[in-house]
């Protein structure tokens, strides 16, 4: 399910073979010969002769040579994507994907290796950085992966603001944040009967209404960190801050395809590109059922603003797809080609990525097209305070929390446990008010409780509950799946109590 | 929560002091006065002056006479439904309650008792059953009460039709069933600015295109039983059979408001009324959101027809209305009357029934203003086979069920446990192909599992997941609620395993 080119939203991989890396960004090295006889010595030419399955196909990764035929059918990103490589280096292709420090990968590589380059063969030219361009960040976000960028802000700060600051909004990237001249953008849109349109900003902010929704982005692998204590999806451990909220300002995507022709009623998808891709020009792509898009309810926006202030370069520079209710992925960022069709984005991201599956399948039998690409996510809480592992002293204890759901489904209650499950109580909303259906944004909440002396431990837990009246399943282990998404279980806080 | 004099949709009460048993149907004899210095004797003309808070409130049973003056305030149904009563004799409210066959109701009653009637007093006049007029049933369904009646097919039975036959489709009566001469019946329609209509069955019918929808109902009352066994709600002990699937044919209320004035996009509610009533005129009532009756895909029916037969006089005969992906409560049968307007409606069934509380909720605390009333549902489903402590032999085991979820949102998955959960097998799906949005009707599944030899006993459980990968919580005590309803906890079934 990892891209082994830049085709992986995830970076992670159950045969995590081809996530090596990039010796430039490297802090690990490369791993030692296995001691035994010597290996063949071979010139990057003779590489070079075994770039399809007729004759093998190889690659080189730092001065080893490895025999990768027998691997292709098993790579998770498709075979398609391996034999970018065939017959050359590795490191080009990895250097997007610099962050992948698993011993485990280079020990699997080492199994296929069946030679060595000639030490005469001249080191590899050092490309740059891809990631060079990227934004200064804020130092207080939890950064999973530097490159690229993926980080949520700290836990104790997610509820303190209804809005999220710009700066500390959860950011998720795929791919290098792509630099943009506002002057010469230009946004395409594909329009009916092959005409199309060509935006600048300018176009967009003064020939569309400006609109403003404030909205909940979650990405699905929110709170993947219990999945992975579990049993590691080997994915993003983020905890539970990869969700945020902002008022968002731009036009509605809506305008935007009645002015390319299209008309409410119609079936089928929107699809977005985004301006970001990988070196092989692959870019980001998701899509959106168009009844979504076209619903004058559904608050699908192309946003230049963020919080009133101009979309920061992390977010989307200078234009982004804001799609109320609907999992984070479909955000398309830096968004730079709307077209649409009877069929969903065929991108690797909407095609065999952010799916949900049974925890009965594995990466040996899993089948990407049963399982429909995640839209409306489902209904979520979280505490953030007290933290894990706390010390909290005796008498009057404030929980505190968010709680979010899917399809403008809005958060009606929220219960809270201090005993593990066995009693409840109700939590204090706040939230500013929404229309029914329409609730896109999250409310927080709050908990105060009287803790009596002589009390050891408290087992806080949270549930949400929304207007359908859905609840959050009890245990991670039964909704947990090997893409480590849409975990929703009750959230759990152990604190102890005493004095300090 | 229950009603006094015919507010409930239950029958049921915490305090359920009120709920007894009307003497001509009663199976169980008034109690016995209590051993002690023999009781005042009072006329009923003497009683009759206790009509008032002012005058003490005393009310009679039998021959025996008590001043709920003190009870007022606890009637769960409200003081102003009980001091109907006030003065004279609670059996002709009672009437309508036959089923009310609860021991400790009697005994609650009798704290209150402060007279006799004299001897010399005559019985009060046999009144007519209210219920003698109910349509015969089918022997096969399995009774919850009779009056009203309210039964559900056995659910070995429940999964064997995609459309459930209408004699075992599960019928859910508040009150008696209506006697309605198809040729005077007259559907009436609030129009705007003060108009209205009155239509005819043939009206309907022939002003009217005929639209056929495939849906499921469900009780919010669904699966009780299993809230009732952990803490009892005294409320109707529901298997996992209140749900049932019709394909249903009539007009869409959409077409009928728009005859009468109304346009899309306005904001409110839409009411109706039933032609059932109890001894006091009050009729049931229930109300959906405007928005879900105007939208074109929202299919909303004011059904004549259910799997292509008349509409059963149990299901609602000449006309009901059916509301796809929304509780049972709101598919007003017998409909009489649809109006408009900014509130939801009015009725008991509305405003104090079918809601969802937190299990901190008790009936000494409940703020029903607090909760929305249930419109769309949670994901559902259950297992249909095999029995709850069935002998399954050793080998292959075949399990079925039903899933279903509310809104629209199709069932996209089953998953199925034989170990309580710690391993799961995807359940295969069958059911006929609806719109994305617009899944009505319920998913069958089925699983077939290999029972290996030594194996003592089963632990079966499903849960299903809907589009929105919402799942089914694990447990019931979690959301347990005073009303009993929404009880989507996953389904256990246990079963031991050997040879006959």
């Amino acid at each position: 399910m990892c891209g082994f080119l830049g085709g992986s939203s995830s970076f992670t991989c159950h045969n995590a073979f081809f996530f090596l890396i990039y010796l430039q960004a490297a802090e690990i090295d490369p791993p030692e010969s296995t001691p035994g006889p010597p290996f063949p010595v071979f010139t990057r030419q003779e590489v070079a002769r075994h770039h399809s399955e007729g004759d093998r196909v190889w690659v080189t990764y730092g001065s080893d040579v490895f025999d990768v035929t027998d691997f292709l059918e098993l790579h998770p990103g498709g075979k398609s994507k391996i034999l970018l490589a065939a017959g050359g280096a590795l490191e080009p292709f990895w250097a997007l994907y610099a962050m992948h420090k698993q011993e485990h990968v280079l020990e699997l590589l080492q199994g296929y290796k069946v030679g060595e380059l000639s030490p005469e063969e001249p080191p590899l030219p050092t490309p740059g950085d891809p990631y060079g361009g990227d934004p200064p960040r804020h130092p207080g976000l939890k950064v999973n992966t530097l490159k690229p960028f993926n980080a949520e802000p700290p836990s104790e700060l997610l509820a303190e603001n209804f809005l999220t600051p710009n700066p500390l909004f959860f950011k998720r990237n795929h791919l290098p944040v792509p630099t943009v001249d506002p002057a010469t953008y230009r946004l395409y849109v594909q329009g009916i009967r092959g005409r199309a349109l060509s935006l600048s900003l300018q176009d967009l902010k003064s020939k569309f209404p400006k609109h403003k929704v404030t909205a909940t982005v979650q990405c699905a692998g929110n709170r993947r960190a219990e999945m992975n204590a579990l049993r590691n999806t080997n994915r993003l451990g983020w905890n539970i801050g990869a969700i945020s909220t902002a008022c968002w300002s731009g036009v509605r995507l809506r305008d935007v395809l009645v002015h390319a022709g299209y008309k409410q009623g119609d079936d089928g998808h929107v699809s977005f590109e985004g301006l970001d891709k990988d070196q092989n020009g692959t870019v980001y792509g998701a899509s959106i059922p168009f009844e979504k898009a076209m619903d004058p309810k559904g608050d699908v926006l192309l946003a230049y603003e963020m919080n009133g202030e101009e979309l920061p370069r992390d977010h989307g520079f200078p234009l982004r797809v804001v799609v109320p209710g609907i999992v984070g992925a479909r955000n398309v960022k830096w968004l730079a080609r709307i077209s649409v069709g009877p069929e969903e984005s065929q991108s690797h991201w909407q095609q065999k990525d952010y799916k949900g599956f049974s925890p009965a399948v594995t990466w040996d039998n899993v089948d990407f097209s049963k399982a429909p690409a995640i839209q409306e996510m489902p209904v979520q809480s979280a505490i953030t305070e007290p933290s894990p592992n706390a010390l909290v002293p005796p008498g009057e204890l404030t929980v505190k929390g968010y709680a979010w759901s899917g399809g403008g489904r809005g958060v009606i209650r929220v219960d809270v446990s201090l005993d593990g499950g066995k009693s409840w109580h109700e939590a204090k909303l706040t939230g500013e008010a929404q229309s029914p259906g329409r609730a896109w944004a999250w409310k927080l909440w709050q908990l105060k409780a009287c803790v009596p002396p002589g009390t050891k431990e408290l087992n806080i837990v949270c549930k949400a509950v929304d207007t359908s009246y859905n609840e959050q399943p009890d245990s991670v282990g039964p909704i947990w799946n090997i893409l480590g998404v849409l975990n929703n279980a009750w959230h759990r806080v152990h604190v102890s109590v005493g004095e300090d």
